[in-house]
């Protein structure tokens, strides 16, 4: 393998530089050429195609977002849009891949080398951390310590003026956002995809510590919520408990971007050399991930399929913490 | 004047702290005693009264919300609830007051002064900025500051995926956050009360720079804005030009808590110790402020019944800086 | 048990008061009474007992620093001082402590209850991270993260006038700190006390880089580096590479303080929790820690005697990420 | 005049960016070319110049540092460099300037324009704010947050430990950053070279709090105090008062770096649009600032010449502030 291309692909997250650097020096370190592809799999079709070298991504560790931007591409479910891909890496020399996403790029790109043969290593970038085969994606602990540093401003206002306020993090399909959040944030109540709590126990929660004299709460709900989405609860909470003084705060797309934290832009350097040196042995329609501290690399077909359990017990510390 | 009140009134500003520390010290470097009035006027009716040395407010120059908290008061709106206010007073020694917030205080304490004779010096706590006397108010510098955090966040993805955003700030009846916003935002589009800029102008100008290339846009809405809020706008502009991928984000009270900048602390300090030296030389409802950099006071009917203007080559600026 | 106290000791970490926070409400949780210790041992000899409740500790969770202060104590070096600390805490019906420090603490902790018999159950409270027993210590996520955005700042001035910036980091025996600093912080160089690098390799690589028309450079040196901290090693480049525009900046104190991470208050949260519940299940002389996402606790004997490793492929990822 | 050129020079400070960005986009606003000269005079000697247009600012307006990089060149203090620069110029066609920088910088446009007729509008651009003509230079106000930011750190281990911090911040010739640092930090003491406190001042300070039963202290000291730097203040209180826990801390470079407060990306705005419709105005040697609100144009004469004094009242707030 003499020169491989690198892409960002599905919803940007922060630390997808840090990969990319890591990707660009690792090649450059063992004797690759890379090229940069713009807009992930859109990019590719159309042959957006950048040569990179160690000065390319000087200065772009700390940076948010993604230098080689993202984009969806309908036009790469095809197997029309897929053979254009192929050209254009054939014409192009480029013989590996090295994909930053989620679960939607990582099967583009299975369906993609099995068509075609095109190996890629996959480095798992999202804020969401719902990928099996990891610990940590790219771009969690960031997107955890913005929500938490709203949150922390959110109870100034909470506290100054004895309300409840309802703070809506991402996470669609899971609570790994919330729940730090949540433990971090010292709310009084969390509302994950994985849990089913009722409105009526957030209501009895709340009633309690009213009793118990407290005047300020705050209760953390994530997007993907069987119950409803913040608005809805507020607004469920607000009828059963009218004297309540209720306020809604959706943090949304803030927490999708920012400078990384030092772990993201360490488990993006540490991923995206994995991924170089995993795809130079061979390696193809992999995920690295770290694992209790330990490189891993998992297939494709287990990170699309596999379900990565929230731990139990972060419910239980809600409970015991809002005491 | 032996003893004098302090308290906290309408929404909290960062730096609110700040002023309630720089009255309790004054007080107490001139002989001064001070007490602390918990929720305003709601406070002051049950009594709710705190006494504060020097030593009480150690720590809190660097915190958010206000250590006073605050309330509305329905009852302080009629004639009997101010009597009991009065009588509190007197009964607890207070001769003159210290009220940080904004026009819905002074009018408050304007009237209860023409009853009851105790007088009142103002301070300017707010994040609208929409006071007349003074330059700034406290809170402002730190609820733009950290606006702006919040789009630098929401850029990195606007850039990285191609969309235009409409970001949402507060600012009810004034562009006073949205300015400063937009032009250290680095958005195309501002939208504030004080102009009326039409939708179509908003979509015109969104073309006009699609056709030059420009592939990501930031659309600064003040919540008070004519036009309707961000969603509104969003929904019709897309409407207008379907291809662009448009987001919104609502930042809403994030922006109202976190640690005080530079600024408010210093702001909040200088017109806290005004406030307690007006009141030693028999000042009555004024508002203390800076104009110019100069200590000015301002009666409290020039505070509610003149505007203050929103500088006009604000908007100019930001048509500059967006070519 | 019905009584535990809990201090924090040796140097302050951020997350302390998350931890602290956590005991306080498990041991409420399950009905044990907890009283807080201030300033450590010197606090336990002079009796400074503070009873704390679930609201004592409320909004704590997002603060710097510990509320329940720390000291050295002389004196509990002297059988004398343990002894009046042992009455103390009999006189005052305390029977299990949780201490919050490092091995410092845990030694002092270990021979107490040798002699009088009173549990401890130790949280590993210190940005250092050189604790055996635990993938973390309650602190070292935030010191590397505000040391990083020192650094980021740094980095504009570095690269704004082609200079060689030398950056001094904390800890005193071990690069745990300086690693992701380096990684993170885009660094060329790391000067760790684990590898014995002389200041010659620290040239060479320099001036590799000159040639290769780098022009500005960051070399992080861990405060303990054998080879003599920052300003000594800048001197000796300054000497063999005069053209080398140099500056050098200790970061120092700054590490230490501020709003701690997510991951920190978490940390803090978990090992709060189980280092009461340790103590109600009769466990002593042991440090509660998280190693591979497990709660695991180790004996004071093993935290004291046995040395946590750095990862050697960090070292490997330096020099790749710096090509 | 049909093309211009724009150059930083003299130490980095945040917002130069911003107004690198203001002039570019005006100029091409009104139809004029702009070249970016790298390196200031150094440069301009060298003929390293730049077409700049509008997208060559895009996404810069949030970033530290300058992207025209900064040098300081003893070939400019020669004729017979000035000679090269103005060769370089007119081969280039470049008509005016603006120079961002300090009176260094100011003083070098002067002696060009008086010898080469080559005209030059002034932004004030440097974290002192010791500049006569401008109420604010641009990087003053993120140097002030900076700091205090690094100050609100401290605090936490100085109240932990109950601990006297010397905390140094830069400032050679004045106490502009010292004396927000102080009043926003909580410091008992400011040390500043327009006032000469003595040490023996600082000593009795300590310690009338000290009786007072004040733990912890923080000191600022400016860093061109005439009593000595922090380290030395350290030192000679220490002797003084040996019981007391004294540390030193310098913030040095720290202060330079980082994003552009809201009000560093405001006035750099202004005052690039401001340099730029100068220039076109026919405007030399003069300065562009904003004094209370307004834009004024100061002749570099002025500017080098008069001493901008700090407001005496500061000294007094911090002395009632830290009763």
């Amino acid at each position: 393998m003499k020169r491989i291309g690198v892409f960002t692909s599905g919803g940007d997250s922060p630390g997808m530089n840090a990969a990319i650097r890591a990707v660009v020096r690792t090649a450059t370190y063992h004797g690759l050429e890379v090229y940069g592809i713009m807009r992930g799999f859109s990019g590719m079709i159309k042959g957006e195609f950048v040569r990179l070298d160690s000065a390319s991504v000087s200065n772009t560790v700390q940076k948010g977002g993604t230098i080689l931007k993202s984009a969806r591409s309908q036009k790469f479910m095809t197997k029309e849009g897929r053979q254009q891909a192929f050209d254009q890496l054939v014409n192009n020399g480029i013989e590996g891949l090295v994909a930053i996403g989620g679960n939607g790029t990582f099967t583009g790109a299975m369906i993609f080398e099995e068509e075609f043969g095109i190996p890629t290593v996959g480095a798992p970038g999202t804020i969401d951390n719902d990928l099996y085969g990891t610990d940590y994606t790219i771009g969690y602990d960031t997107a955890v310590n913005t929500a938490l540093d709203c949150i922390d401003k959110i109870r100034d206002t909470a506290d100054s003026h004895d309300r409840c306020f309802f703070v809506e993090v991402m996470g669609r399909d899971s609570g790994y956002i919330a729940i730090p959040c949540a433990i971090g944030g010292g709310a009084e109540i969390v509302m994950i995809p994985e849990t089913q709590m009722s409105v009526d126990v957030v209501v009895d929660t709340l009633q309690t510590g009213w009793k118990r004299s407290k005047t300020s709460f705050i209760v953390i709900v994530a997007e993907g919520e069987e119950e409803g989405n913040a608005t809805n609860v507020a607004a469920r909470v607000k009828e059963a408990i009218p004297q309540l003084d209720t306020r809604v705060t959706v943090i949304g797309h803030i927490q999708r971007g920012g400078s990384p934290t030092a772990a993201d832009r360490l488990l993006g350097s540490q991923i995206g050399i994995a991924a170089v040196e995993g795809l130079m042995n061979g390696m193809r329609n992999v995920m690295a991930g770290i694992v209790d501290k330990k490189l891993v690399y998992t297939p494709f077909t287990d990170t699309i399929n596999k379900k990565k359990l929230i731990n139990q017990s972060f419910m239980r510390m809600v409970e015991i913490l809002s005491v």
